[in-house]
C-alpha cells in the first residue's frame, strides 16, 4: 500500500473537518475514498460541499463491504463507536475512533481484543496530546527529573454549554444516549491528559450533580478526588454550567511546580528538591528558594491533523500513534470510576468491579428520558458487549 | 473609661509584636499595663527590650487579679484560648483571642455565653479580614449584584514548613498540643474568611493525610468538599508538604468570576447572568460575554494593628469589631467537620455532632506522641470544658 484509501463514518461536526484536511492535501498518506452517513441530507450536503468524485454510502455495513477503504474514521455518537470499530477491524480495515472510545471500558477492552486479533492499526482521536504545553508537562513529569508527583489539580470549567445545546438532540445528556454528561462528552480529552500526563491514581471519590445547571439526566457538575499510588492526591473539577469557567492545570511535585493555564505553561523549579530540604534544613521557617524557567516549548500543536498524519505513518511505515487503541481505556477508566463512585456513594479502588458499573449503568439506561431511543441503541450496546464474552 | 490598660498573655511572637504596636502609639485607645508569661526568660527579655514601665507577671491569674488591666489579649497555645478567655471575662477584662479560638466548638460556644453574662468585648484575631483583596470579595459577593455562589475553590498550599519547624516545639502538630495541624495552626485564617465570604457549607466530605510529608501525627495534607445549602459545591485544599505552593480562591457566581491569586483580585463580570442567559439564548454553543472590571480596592490592609483598634473602639465607643468572638466558631466548625468526616470516613452534615468529634478528638489525644504533657493540657481541657455544663 503506497496510499491510503480512506472511509469516514459519520460527517457531523467532526467527520466534515476530517473530510477537508484530507481533501485538502493536509494528510499527504491519505486519499478519501467514501463516506457514510445514516443522514441523506447530510450525504447530500458533502456530494456538493466537499466531493462529488467519492463513494457514498448510507448504511456502514455497505461501506465497510465495499472494497473501497483501507482505513476509516469513526465519528459517529459514541455508544456506537465499539461497533462499529469492530466491524471495520472484522474487515481488516484500520481504524481512528473519535473520543471516547466507548461509554463503559469492558467495550473499550474488546476492541482493543480485536484491533490485535485482526492485525488492524487503532488509534485514538486524542488530539489535544499534540498541544505542545501538555506533550511538555507530560516529558518534564516523566523525565524523573524532578521526583514524585506531590499534588495534581484540575479545574475545568471552560466547558460552558447552555440549555440550547442541550436542547439540540434528543440523544444528548441521557444516559441512554450518550451514557453520561460533561464526563463522557465534554471531558474526555483533560480525563486522558491527566493520565497520560501523571499516570493513574489507584483510589477515586467523586461528588456530581445531575442536572444542576440544565435540564438534563445526566451529570453537568464534578468534583473527583484521587489517591496515587505514591500516597500522592489529586482534584479534578469539570462542570457545563459556569458562566466563565476556568482551566487551570496544576502540578505539585518534589522539586518544581508546574502550571498550565490558558496558553501559558509556568515552570517554578527549586533548587533544591523537598524531600533534601526538609532532611538538612535547621530554620523553622526556612524555605525552599525557587525560580521561573522557560520550559522551551517547540510550539507546535498540530492537533486532529497531527494524528491522523500519525496514524498513517503507523499503518504505512510503522511509525508512533499519538494514541494507541489501548489508551483509550484510561480516561475512561476514570470517568466511569468517578461514576461508580458517586453511585456507589464511596470511595472506589482502582481497577473498579466492571461488571458493577455496566450494571448500575444499566438502570439509568433503562429509566433513561430518551426513552424512545433506548431499545435500539441499548440493543446495539448489549449486543456488541455480548461479543466480549 | 477614656483609655484601655491592655495586659498581654504570652509574649512569644504575636505577643511581642503587639506589644511593640501599643507601645509604638498604634493603638491610642490603649496603654500597655502588663504583660504575663510563666516563662522567666521571656519575661526577662521583656523587660530589656519592649519596656521597663509595666507590670509583670508568671501566671495568668496574677494579672487578671492585679486590678490593673481592663483588657487582655491571649497569644498563647490554643488549647489554652478558652480557659483563659473565660478567666479575664468572669473578672470583667475584655478579650482579644489569637486565632484558633479553641480547638472544639464546645469550647468556643462556652467562651461566648461566658462573655455575655459578663458583657464583656469578646473580640477574634482574623486580621485577614481587613485585607483589602477579601474585604472586596465579601462586599461582592454579599451585595447580591451577582446572583448566588456556584462553586468555591481555594488551593491554599502556600503553608510550607519543614521538618525543623515541627521539631522546634514539642507540642507542636501533636493532638494534645495543638488538636491538629495545618487545619489548626495554619489554616484558621482562610477557614474563617471562606466562611465569610461565600457563607457556611451544608456537608463537608473531607481526605486527610496524617505525616505525609514530615515526622507529624496530625494532618499536613487535606482536600475538603463541601456543598452549600442552594446546591453550590466548593473544594478547599491545603498542605504544609508543597515545596512551593500556591494561593487561588476562586468563587463562580451566577454573574461573574472571582479570583484572588497572591496580591491580585480579578473580577470577570458577566453581560447577563447565567440562568437568564440559558434561559433565553438558542444558539447551542452559545457563550456568555464577560469583561473584566476594576474592582476598585481601598487599598488598605491594617492587619493586626486594625483588628485591636476596632477592638479599642468596640470597647470604649460601641463601635462594630473586624471580627465578634461568635464568629471564632464558624472556621473552627469547618475544620471541625472535616476531621469528622475524615475520620468516619463519610460525608457530615452540619451541624454535626460535636460530642462524637469531641470523644474522637480524645481517643487521639489520648494516644498522643506528646505524652509527658498529656495530662497536664488534657486536665486543664477537661476542666475547662466541664465549666460550660
Amino acid at each position: 500500500m503506497e496510499i491510503i484509501r480512506l472511509g469516514i463514518l459519520g460527517v457531523g461536526n467532526q467527520g466534515t473537518k476530517y473530510s477537508k484536511m484530507v481533501l485538502g492535501g493536509e494528510c499527504p498518506d491519505f486519499v478519501l475514498a467514501a463516506i457514510c452517513d445514516h443522514n441523506p441530507k447530510r450525504v447530500e450536503w458533502a456530494k456538493e460541499n466537499l466531493s462529488s468524485d467519492i463513494a457514498y454510502f448510507a448504511t456502514a455495513e455497505e461501506m465497510f463491504d465495499s472494497g473501497l477503504i483501507d482505513a476509516c474514521i469513526i465519528a459517529v455518537p459514541h455508544y456506537d463507536h465499539p461497533k462499529y470499530a469492530v466491524a471495520c477491524m472484522e474487515k481488516g480495515i484500520h481504524v481512528l475512533v473519535e473520543k471516547p472510545a466507548g461509554v463503559y471500558t469492558k467495550q473499550v477492552r474488546w476492541m482493543n481484543e480485536e484491533a490485535k486479533k485482526h492485525n488492524v492499526v487503532f488509534g485514538m482521536m486524542f488530539n489535544q496530546r499534540t498541544n505542545t504545553i501538555y506533550r511538555k508537562m507530560r516529558e518534564l513529569v516523566q523525565s524523573g527529573k524532578y521526583g514524585q508527583i506531590r499534588r495534581t489539580n484540575w479545574l475545568i470549567t471552560n466547558w460552558y454549554r447552555p440549555q440550547a445545546y442541550y436542547d439540540s438532540g434528543d440523544w444528548r445528556a441521557t444516559w441512554s444516549g450518550e451514557g453520561g454528561g460533561v464526563l463522557m462528552n465534554q471531558c474526555p480529552h483533560q480525563l486522558d491528559l491527566w493520565q497520560w500526563i501523571c499516570g493513574m491514581p489507584v483510589k477515586v471519590h467523586a461528588h456530581m450533580k445531575y442536572g444542576q445547571w440544565h435540564d438534563i439526566e445526566v451529570e453537568d457538575d464534578v468534583t473527583a478526588y484521587v489517591e496515587y499510588e505514591n500516597g500522592a492526591t489529586g482534584v479534578f473539577i469539570t462542570t457545563t454550567g459556569d458562566g466563565c469557567g476556568s482551566n487551570r492545570f496544576e502540578i505539585q511535585m518534589d522539586k518544581a511546580k508546574l502550571i498550565a493555564e490558558g496558553d501559558e505553561l509556568t515552570v517554578l523549579e527549586f533548587t533544591v528538591s523537598e524531600p533534601e530540604f526538609t532532611r538538612t534544613n535547621t530554620a523553622p521557617f526556612g524555605h525552599i528558594e525557587t525560580k521561573k524557567i522557560d520550559p522551551e516549548l517547540d510550539g507546535e500543536n498540530p492537533q486532529h491533523g497531527g494524528v491522523i498524519r500519525a496514524w498513517g505513518g503507523a499503518i504505512l511505515r510503522g511509525e508512533p500513534l499519538v494514541a494507541g487503541g489501548e489508551e483509550g481505556i484510561n480516561g475512561l477508566t476514570l470517568a466511569n470510576a468517578m461514576y461508580l463512585s458517586d453511585w456507589l456513594g464511596k470511595t472506589v479502588e482502582m481497577p473498579i468491579d466492571e461488571d458493577v458499573y455496566y450494571e448500575e449503568l444499566m438502570k439509568r439506561v433503562a429509566t433513561s428520558r430518551r426513552k424512545e431511543a433506548r431499545e435500539a441503541v441499548f440493543a446495539d450496546v448489549s449486543n456488541t458487549f455480548a461479543g466480549t464474552k
